[in-house]
């Protein structure tokens, strides 16, 4: 992409209400843009980066077995009505009344209407196991939304269902999802700690996926020794020393990037999700949940990730790999601009991403700015100092050394 | 995938409310799942079809220069008051208010919040033309919500929205995303025609997309002699004779799956996106957007594809490619099990989509009518009879003859 073409331009300020480094950093990149407190839309560049994340998290999901549906926003009362949720949504979900005066919820989660979808299609226990996700824009009343993508009105989600015979099959593949989930964080380039939470439906305890920020919004507290986490609810219960080794915790704020719950029979018990098992027995099927939200793993790479500068995006989930700079005093038709457009062709015929600085208004130093700000991990310059020994120059965004390609190796040297 | 696997099943029944032949076979299929009357879940299969067509589009409108973003559902009033839509709005649009009272709006189009977010980025005579478009879940008021996903208050919306400098243009884009639109229809396997329509609020005219089908619910006139078409409105105005050859017009019954307006400078005007020229001048910008919607290209394609037993869908947005039928009277480890394991295997590796039959309770007469209700292309059976003879039965589903490959070069005589 040319950034002459490109929809997008950077921006001086962010709003003067954004408070959170993530927020300054992806408005200013114009990679989002605010519509409302909690409501952001996503530009190329931010879109971009979304997508690399959801495909990570497909791959993955897919990987252990997961089917990808997508159901609707608009949930019907009744349903929430069966598992006694309605009224105490209310705080959380938007409801309203449509024309022909029905009560409607925007969806901040579908255990209900998967639990009825599912009737459909599972009734013995051969139809056992099975796990469906989606990824989809979810909607939640927040009083006070002021952390950018860390905590929004309107979100994306990927949620995941898992539907089992007995708690043995559903131990098993929590596990297996909760594997999944560490290898999607690393893929993303964040530290995520696996972190014992209460709030599960089924056995006491669910799992957190957090990781370490100043600006987390929660407190967890890591073993110093083994690396066993807790959240806050846990730690008050238990004792003040580490239940796997008898270390001390260290206490730490945190962002959560991911839930995994054991939801049990709530739902097909409330809902008549049954299956008849090998003996003939009618049971209700054992359910799980698990989430993760893209947009704000990629507000949390963001703050984990950064300098005064600008955003230091892993290579993952970087809107481009390369940032290809024009400098070029002369004007169109200059030796450095045809260098610069063949290795922004060579490049993208290779099928290597590159944000291509190509504008003529703009000073080196406004440029280099710019590179700073949208991070991409690798900065190419293309200048008449350079060019004068048939040079590009390379400097990675999160490193101060800059090195030097031939122009003939510089696919070879990309790093 | 194997059956045996799949999430869904295919139903007996779709619900009795449900006339539409797009909702009686995807319901049965199990691509789709009913929420409410006009609200539906995409299931894996309907969700793979939909991710199909969803990619043709963003291919095309890539290839026009359209750079994808994703806007919020969430809508200010501040700015559908600015163009004075927001009262005109309500017979359409979600409307209720959060908790701080401030009111919202459910988008069902982008104009004013795009022509908001376009400020930041657009000042100057070069920052255009620009196009940029997403998909996106869209809702809608609709009292009488009856035709399956062909009108639905919830459906997927692919929005394109250009800006231009001038007149010129706007008109050569317009022309360019016209072809693009042919382009996507066609590759989706829908024979549409562009038809002239009023509805421009800039040039006099703006043009529909329409696919005559027995069930839409547009009349459009269309030349028997030059394929000339144009809506009902247009048709009230001008006269019984063709304006581009004088013969006559046959009255058709047509679903519409796109359209495209010339917007001129209403949003921009109003919201105050202005650009300055090359002599200085400032100038609102000029626009246009372009619709399509998925989902209803999906029923779309099922309106016109079907034959009493089921869909027949074309090979591009097919779920799968190849519906491998397993006739196994032995039960497991059979001679049949073991070859169609090995074809599933070795057309997954080759890359090719193969929804496998492996189930173990199904009679032939079941399995062969499932094929035919989900409408894959190729239908491959593999029995005893067929493996006395080192063969595979192939049946495309569009057509009766049946006929036969030797197990070895399968993959060769694969249609």
């Amino acid at each position: 992409m040319r950034l002459s073409k490109l929809f997008t331009k950077t921006l001086r300020e962010a709003p003067a209400d954004e408070a959170s480094k993530n927020a300054q950093f992806l408005i200013r990149g114009g990679f989002i843009s605010k519509v409302m407190a909690g409501v952001y839309e996503y530009m190329p560049l931010g879109w971009r980066v979304l997508d690399k994340i959801n495909n990570i998290i497909r791959e993955e999901m897919n990987a252990v077995g997961g089917q990808e549906l997508f159901m609707s926003v608009f949930q019907n009362k009744d349903i929430w009505s069966a598992t006694e949720r309605w009224d105490g949504a209310k705080e959380v979900m938007y409801q309203f009344k449509d024309s022909s005066g029905k009560e409607l919820g925007l969806g901040f989660t579908h255990e209900e209407p998967l639990t009825a979808a599912a009737q459909h299609f599972i009734s013995s226990y051969k139809d056992l196991p099975k796990a469906v996700y989606q990824i989809q824009t979810k909607f939640r009343r927040e009083e006070r939304a002021k952390s950018g993508l860390l905590r929004g009105r309107e979100f994306l989600m990927k949620d995941l269902y898992s539907f089992h015979a007995d708690q043995e099959d559903l131990d098993r593949y929590y596990e297996e999802v909760a594997v999944a989930y560490d290898k999607i964080f690393k893929r993303v380039g964040v530290k995520a700690l696996r972190t014992s939470a209460s709030g599960g439906l089924f056995s006491k305890y669910s799992d957190e996926f957090q990781v370490l920020a100043d600006v987390g919004e929660d407190l967890i507290y890591v073993c110093s020794e083994c690396g066993y986490a807790e959240n806050k609810e846990i730690h008050a219960e238990g004792g003040s020393k580490c239940p796997k080794c008898g270390h001390g915790f260290t206490e730490e704020k945190s962002i959560e990037v991911g839930n995994i719950f054991k939801l049990g029979t709530k739902f097909s018990s409330a809902l008549g999700l049954d299956f008849t098992d090998e003996a003939g027995a009618k049971k209700p099927v054992i359910m799980a949940s698990y989430g993760i939200g893209p947009g704000r793993l990629m507000a949390t790479a963001v703050e984990v990730s950064n300098d005064e500068r600008g955003i230091i995006w892993p290579e993952t989930i970087a809107p481009y790999r390369v940032h290809l700079v024009l400098l070029d005093e002369q004007g169109a038709r200059s030796k450095e601009q045809e260098v610069a457009n063949k290795i922004y062709e060579d490049l993208s015929k290779k099928g290597i991403d590159v944000l291509y600085d190509d504008r003529q208004d703009k000073t080196a130093g406004e440029k280099f700015a710019d590179a700073d700000l949208l991070g991409c991990p690798v900065r190419l310059v293309v200048s008449k100092r350079t060019l004068e020994k048939d040079q590009v120059e390379i400097k990675m965004r999160n490193k101060k050394e800059v090195a030097f390609a031939s122009l003939k190796d510089l696919l070879s040297q990309l790093p």
